[in-house]
C-alpha cells in the first residue's frame, strides 16, 4: 500500500515530485472528455487516481464539462481525510473509490460515470432479474477488460443506497472474494458504472468497453426481459 | 423582485455595470453549446437570464447554432416590454420564462430546449397516461435537480397550446402551489422541456440531468405504456 | 426565373460578382457540417444553391466530410448542362434539385441527406402503410417548416427508383399541385430526405427540424406499425 | 502482388520513397477519427494499408483515440513478418487483413471496427437466423459499396473465434468464391465489421455506409427476428 506507483500512462524522471499536480490535470482532462461523450451530465460522475498513499479525486458538485485541476482534492487512502492545505470537499462517493483501491492493491485509477447504456441496463436488470450480475457473453469487446476468460463477464449489480459507505462496504465484500473471473468494473442499479485500472488511460479504455458492451446488450437483447444479456437463445 | 442578483456563475467587481453585455454573451454561448448537442435544432429553443428586474432572452427565430450576443433582447420582468433601444423581437415563449421568474423569485436563468428524449417522453406520456406528471423514481441522476427528496421526481406535463400566454398562466398556477417536491423543470407535451436555476450554469446542469433521466426512462421502460417511468414492476 | 436572388443569409455589395465563389464555399461548408452529424455518410447526400438562372451543386461521388468549394459544379437551371469551364460531373440527383427550383420559384437552396431517422421512417412507412404521406401531427418543432398550419404535416414519401429523372418527374407533379399545406420537404423511401428553403441557412434549419421530427415519431410511435405518426391513439 | 499501388487518395511525386511514413500517419489519423465516432472504443479496432508487398497496420493494444504514426508496424504481405527495424507487435487480427489483401489483389486498405449497429446486427443475426448472410435490400446507401447490383447486399456473418487465423482461413475461402455480388465488407458475429477498398478514403466511405445500413436495418426491422433485414414484408 505504500509503494509509489505510476498512475499515469507516461512517466517523467521527476515523477515523485510531479505526481500530484499532474494527477490533478489528468483528472480534469478526463472529466471534460467524458462529459463530452454525455457520460457525466451536469455535476455527475467522479474520477480519481492514487499513488498508493494518496488519492486525488474530483471535488464534490463540480460541472464535469468545466472541470480543471483546481476542482480536485487530495485525500489519504487510509481514511479519506483531505491532506493539509486542501480546500475542496471530496466527491460524496469517495468511499467507493477507496474501497476499490484498498481491495485491488495494484490498481491506481477509478472512474465512476453515469453513462446511459450501463445505467439503463442496470435498471432493467434490477427490475426483471433482481440482484446478481449482468452476464455479458461471447462479446469480442469484453477482451478490453483484460480478463483471462472474457467469454463470460459477470458484471455485478449493487443496490443503490443513499448511505454511500454501505455501498462501499458491499463493494469491499465483493472484491474480498474476487478471483480471476471478477471484472474490474461494477454497476450500481439506476445509478451508474464504476471501472478501474492500473492508470487513468486503462480505466478509460475499460470504461469505454463496458459502456459499449451494455449498449450492445440492449441493442441485441433489450426487448426481452429476464434473460441473460448476450447468450444465444 | 427588485434585488439585483448575480445570475452568472462567477461575478466581477463591476457587476452592476457589466451584467447586461455579459448576460448576452452567456446566452449566445449556451445556445451554441445546446445546439451542438442536438437540443435546439433549427431556430428552436430559447434561453434567458434575469437580474430580478430585467430579463435578457434569445431573440425570436434565430438559428441556435449561430447565436451571438446580438441575437438577444432585454425586456422588463414586470411586463415583458423591451427596454428602450432594443431592436430585436423577444422569443415567442417569453411569457413562460417570465412566469417562472415571477413564481420562483430566487431563480435567475431559464432554458427551454427541444431535446429528443424529454420531448418523446412527454408525447408518450400524453398518449398513454394523459395529463399529469411523469414519475421518475429512484434515479441517482435526479439528485442533480437539487431537491430534498430526489427519489421521486414528478415532472409535470403541460398541454401544448398555440396560445403561449395560456401555457404561461398554467405554469404560474402550478408554481403557485409549489412545495419542496416541485422540480425546477417541466415538460410541454410534444413540445419540449423547460428548466431553471439560480444561474445559467445551474440551469444547464439541471437540463442535462432531466434529458438524461428521460433517456433512461425510455431505455428502461419505454416499451411498456401506461406505467410509472422508473419504478420497479 | 431570371431574377437574381440572394441565396445566402447575408449579402455583400458585390453580390452579383461574388455569388458563385461564395455559393461554392457555402456548399462545401454545409456538406462538412452535415457529414459531422452523420447525415451524409461516405459520398452520400448533395447540396445546391441557385440564383434563379444557375444552380451550383455538389459534384458526384465526393466524400462529404472532405468537401471543398472545388467539389462543386455550376449548371444551368433550365436544362442542367454545366456552364462553360466546369470540369466536375454534377451529382446524380441534380434533376431532383432542378425540379424543386422550377416548381417553387422562390426557393434557392436544396439539401438532400441520408439522415438516419428520416430514412428509417420512410422505410417503415413504405413497409407498413404503403404509398402516401407520413403524417406528423401536433409537434411543436413542425413550426420550423414555416407552414401556416403546422399542426398536421403530411410529408410525402416517394418510391425510390434507379431512374432518378422519373423521381424528379414525380416530384414535379407533386409540387405542381402544391398548396399551403405542402411542406418544403419530402422523403424518398429507403433513400433519404430532401428539404428546401429561400437560402442555405433556412434549408438547413428545416432539415434539422424534419430529421428531429422523424426521430420523435420513431421514439414515440415507432413500435406500432400502420398508424399515423404522431396523433393521439 | 508486387505492383506498387498508391493506397492513399492523393499521391506525390516521391511516392515510392514517401509511401511508408505517409501510410503510418494516415492510419493514425483514421484511427483517431473512427474513435471519435465511438467505433473503436478503448484499444479495439485495427486499420491497415498495403502497397502490394508491405502491409502497415496498427500495433496491438493501442488506444485508438491516441494513435499516432508510431503506433503502427510494417509487415510483409506474404507472411505477416515485421520488416527489419520494426519494434511494435502487429494487431492480433493481422491475419484477417492479409487474407483480404491476398484474395482481392486490387484493394489496398482494410478497416476493422467495432461499430455498434453492425456489431449488434451481427449478434441478432447469429441468434435468430444462424450462419449465413445479413440481407440488406433496396437501400440507396448500399450504392456506396460500389457493387453493380446494390439492390441486394448479402453481408456475410462469420463466427467469432479465439483462433483468429481460422477466421482468416474462412475469409480466404469466402473471398476465393467471390463474384460481383460479393460486398467489400463482412461481419464477425458479436465482434465487428471489416471493410476494404482501393485506398483508406474509400474503405472509410464504405465503412460509414455499412454501419449506417446496419443502423437502418435495426431501426426499421430490428424488432422482428428471423427475417430478412430490409425487404418488404
Amino acid at each position: 500500500m505504500t509503494t509509489v506507483r505510476n498512475t499515469l500512462a507516461a512517466s517523467s524522471p521527476g515523477e515523485a515530485t510531479d505526481w500530484l499536480p499532474r494527477a490533478r490535470e489528468d483528472i480534469g482532462s478526463a472529466c471534460r472528455a467524458l462529459y463530452q461523450r454525455g457520460w457525466m451530465e451536469g455535476t455527475s460522475g467522479n474520477v480519481s487516481v492514487s499513488d498508493g498513499d494518496v488519492v486525488v479525486i474530483s471535488a464534490s458538485g463540480r460541472a464535469k464539462g468545466r472541470m480543471t485541476a483546481r476542482d480536485t482534492v487530495a485525500v489519504r487512502l487510509a481514511d479519506g481525510v483531505p491532506l493539509p492545505g486542501e480546500s475542496e470537499r471530496p466527491s460524496a462517493e469517495t468511499s467507493i473509490h477507496l474501497a476499490v483501491y484498498r481491495a485491488t492493491g495494484a490498481d491506481a485509477a477509478v472512474i465512476h460515470a453515469h453513462s446511459p447504456y450501463a445505467t439503463a441496463l442496470s435498471a432493467r436488470h434490477e427490475r426483471y432479474t433482481g440482484p446478481g450480475s449482468v452476464l455479458l457473453e461471447r462479446w469480442e469487446l469484453a477482451k478490453g477488460l483484460g480478463m483471462p476468460e472474457p467469454d463470460l463477464v459477470a458484471l455485478p449489480v449493487f443496490l443503490n443506497r443513499s448511505d454511500v459507505p454501505r455501498i462501499a462496504q458491499e463493494v469491499t465484500e465483493h472484491l474480498g472474494q474476487a478471483d480471476t473471473r471478477t471484472p474490474p468494473a461494477l454497476l450500481i442499479a439506476r445509478h451508474g458504472l464504476t471501472v478501474w485500472g492500473r492508470d487513468l488511460d486503462q480505466a478509460r479504455n475499460r470504461l469505454e468497453c463496458v459502456e459499449a458492451l451494455c449498449r450492445l446488450a440492449l441493442l441485441t437483447d433489450g426487448h426481452e426481459s429476464g434473460e441473460r444479456y448476450g447468450g444465444p437463445a
